[in-house]
């Protein structure tokens, strides 16, 4: 009873997407939805603390939600992550992350999903949007086929491409880089107001994120894939890797900085946890 | 004796590119030249048949340069590939490639070097310029820190990035997407007229081409890398792998369309002789 409480408080809050526009906001609570919809009765409530799943900074101007469900022990799924970020400027602007990411476990080697919309200004986006492999492609031709041009995931980067206000953009991290697959959407979006974001995000990177996210949901997470024990080995020794990384190169800098040290320790010390680093 | 005329004659032909312009093909005798210095007597003759060292088709429309030099024994070099291809279009125009790469044996697991000039028209330039991990970059941080981020490549993708005329390409192949490193130049360029390419090519491409591949020389060509039986075994099947995918992909549909058949049997055969595969 308790643990449901919890859960759908912080539940609540993170749904709530406070900082964000309409349609950014409608598009962040379909997609949590897809996935609510397919998974809810596979994944546990979220039990972590209350000043973990929310959290601000003392002045009141860094404020952030961080929702994880693990999957039940049958799953494929070992956890599914949501989290938003607003934090104000100092040049009277703000910065709004939400994200969303889901974890598969060692019995299946098929991608996860992850999606990042990062607004330095409410005109100025990066949007990172993959199914990141589990394998080296280049060893395995295979998968390559099977998840990337069977799906024709590219049709969906090329869609974007073709919105004028659309720029490739280079992560600075090279990690970030080699980690997301060949079909990845890794695009910088600046328009000219604000009305023009918002059609953006509801007639081009809404439709694509949501197929895409399909595509996970109908090719990754459903089908059954034999693993071998060693196979197993190297599956676990890589998404520990790359789960390590992440929180280094996303938080490990930023969030001290934008929730002090105390805050950050807290929330990197929960998801270490959650992502058994 | 009559090797070395094989050699000499079949050098002469590829050295000419005789179907590009004068800056193109000064970067390329430039980045040849390069190699020679620096390995010319640990390399070997090249031994392939006159009718693969140089190749036309029927009509005469078509004409291709092949050029491959062993390493020793000794050399941590398996070989050095470069090649020509130049065919008329049925538009009026030509296509016009030019290829330079690398090929390490697997006494080291460092980068090969890779680069492709493919001109469809004189102002329509396609660059692949890069250093090919050899190994999963996800798995190895250190591999990537190494390579790529202490020798600082992403600052020539930069500048290149730089010159207006430049826009990212993304090979229709994934695979070759996928065996590009993450600071591989992967870029269209198309100019006004010829003049502005030319200068594009001597002023922006040149400089680069030279830098990525002194980087090669240095830090990848140079040092002795510690490869341990377990990982050698991996290392041969991915290049292995590489090396069948990539004539697949770059040559078996259409050198035939190019060259007939024959011919195109003839080179490929050879070519799989060389890659061992």
């Amino acid at each position: 009873q308790r643990m449901d409480n919890l859960h759908n408080e912080g539940r609540r809050k993170f749904i709530e997407f406070p900082y964000v526009s309409a349609p950014h906001k409608k598009l962040m609570v379909d997609l949590v939805s897809m996935l609510d919809t397919r998974f809810d009765s596979h994944l546990l409530p979220c039990t972590l603390p209350p000043n973990v799943q929310y959290c601000q900074n003392q002045g009141g101007t860094s404020h952030a939600s961080l929702h994880i469900r693990s999957g039940h022990v049958s799953s494929p799924i070992d956890f599914i992550l949501g989290s938003w970020i607003h934090c104000q400027l100092p040049n009277g602007g703000a910065l709004n992350i939400t994200s969303l990411s889901t974890y598969l476990n060692s019995s299946t080697d098929s991608p996860n999903f992850l999606m990042d919309l990062i607004f330095s200004s409410p005109t100025s986006l990066v949007l990172i949007l993959d199914l990141p492999p589990r394998k080296d492609l280049v060893l395995d031709p295979d998968y390559l086929q099977k998840f990337y041009e069977d799906t024709k995931l590219d049709a969906q980067r090329q869609l974007l491409e073709k919105v004028p206000e659309v720029k490739p953009y280079f992560s600075p991290s090279l990690y970030i880089r080699s980690l997301v697959s060949p079909t990845a959407i890794l695009v910088r979006i600046e328009s000219e107001g604000v009305e023009r974001m918002d059609e953006i995000i509801r007639d081009h990177v809404g439709p694509v994120a949501k197929q895409v996210l399909q595509v996970w949901l109908d090719k990754c997470a459903s089908e059954k894939r034999e693993v071998a024990e060693t196979e197993r080995d190297y599956l676990q020794k890589r998404d520990k890797l790359v789960r390590t990384k992440t929180i280094e190169i996303d938080l490990a800098s930023s969030l001290p900085r934008l929730f002090g040290p105390e805050t950050a320790d807290r929330v990197i010390a929960a998801l270490k946890e959650c992502f058994s680093v």
